[in-house]
């Protein structure tokens, strides 16, 4: 895999999507081969699998089948874009990846972390981030700056997105040489200082 | 769990459905509570997987989306229907089970079985069939009595077809306890005379 692979992770609010944003401009002025995706989605057949899982009429849905869908369009979008894409020597941004689900059915929904990293492997091929930058906000302060309606997660109790943000911050503890943790109650211009550092250095190793 | 959970499997055109139809009927003249359902599918949540899963649109899935798909559909079947239904001491008649996923995804598609078992147990909450019907029949007789538009899988080519069919027989080998082979080249009444007997011996063991 010659190319660049960058996740962005944090809960809705955390001005993920706005630094994402950022971070593509820089990349393009900067004259590099770069890609854009989101998940869950991303091409056509995780896009399906997306509008089942933010559906808020399939309240039903188990921790188990939510989980498997999330890999299940993961496992798509790596196939058809990540892995090809990384093979040309791009650079892959992507809007969430495996450490989503660790942090939000793992932590968030209790279901086994082991038992998700273990079908994250056969999701993924195993491709995992070169960095991850997870924009950390406390749960109250980040859901009071989503104004749409909110999806089948996003409406999920405060006590659900507490345990995702402690998760996240878990995960980062036990790999802080990918995830990067960052203080997403800055401003946005701070924000992408920071950020806009990291992947100078990254680029320079390369 | 208190009722008894009986599975189909076999390759289209094998004469499945008219064998459950005659097994549900049977049951029901006996008074027991018997509940049907199909995999993918059975359940709201579940029958909107499937249309992903047969959408012949859909043909650029990968083996490991196509695994997954498959598992979160059952995954939630498991937790709707199934697992309620046994508690119940419901004798749950199910048109496909994890059997399908061996073969097909497995057999079939060359995805590794140790992973589909292991998948499959945090997906079926380790719940296993009593009994399990494998109709038999080789794949060119099969997919000939198929008279309708072919589903995505059913499209595949004939090698494929008798892998899949291969996959069956191994399974059937591997659990003669559990897998009940039927020579699904005989008449419609001595398939059923093969399995009511096996229904009966069933029952009485209760």
């Amino acid at each position: 895999m010659k190319g660049i692979f960058i996740t962005f992770e944090g809960s809705e609010g955390s001005g993920k999507s706005t630094q994402i944003r950022l971070v593509r401009a820089y990349l393009k002025k900067k004259k590099k081969p770069v890609l854009f995706i989101r998940e869950p989605g991303g091409v056509r057949i995780s896009e399906k699998i997306r509008s089942i899982l933010l559906d808020v009429a399939n309240m039903k849905m188990g921790d188990e089948c939510e989980t498997l869908l999330y890999m299940a369009a993961r496992a798509q979008l790596v196939r058809e874009v990540v892995a090809p894409a990384l093979k040309k020597g791009k650079i892959v941004l992507c809007d969430r990846f495996l450490d989503s689900t660790v942090a939000y059915q793992g932590y968030g929904n209790g279901v086994d972390i082991a038992t998700i990293k273990r079908i994250g492997r056969f999701a993924t091929c195993g491709i995992r981030p070169d960095i991850t930058f997870f924009f950390d906000i406390d749960a109250p302060k980040g859901l009071s700056r989503i104004n749409r309606p909110k999806d089948r997660i996003e409406r999920r109790a405060m006590s659900y997105h507490n345990r995702v943000r402690q998760g996240y911050l878990a995960i980062a503890r036990r790999e802080p040489g990918r995830v990067k943790w960052i203080d997403a109650t800055q401003s946005k211009d701070e924000i992408y200082a920071a950020v806009q550092q990291h992947i100078d250095r990254l680029l320079q190793g390369r």
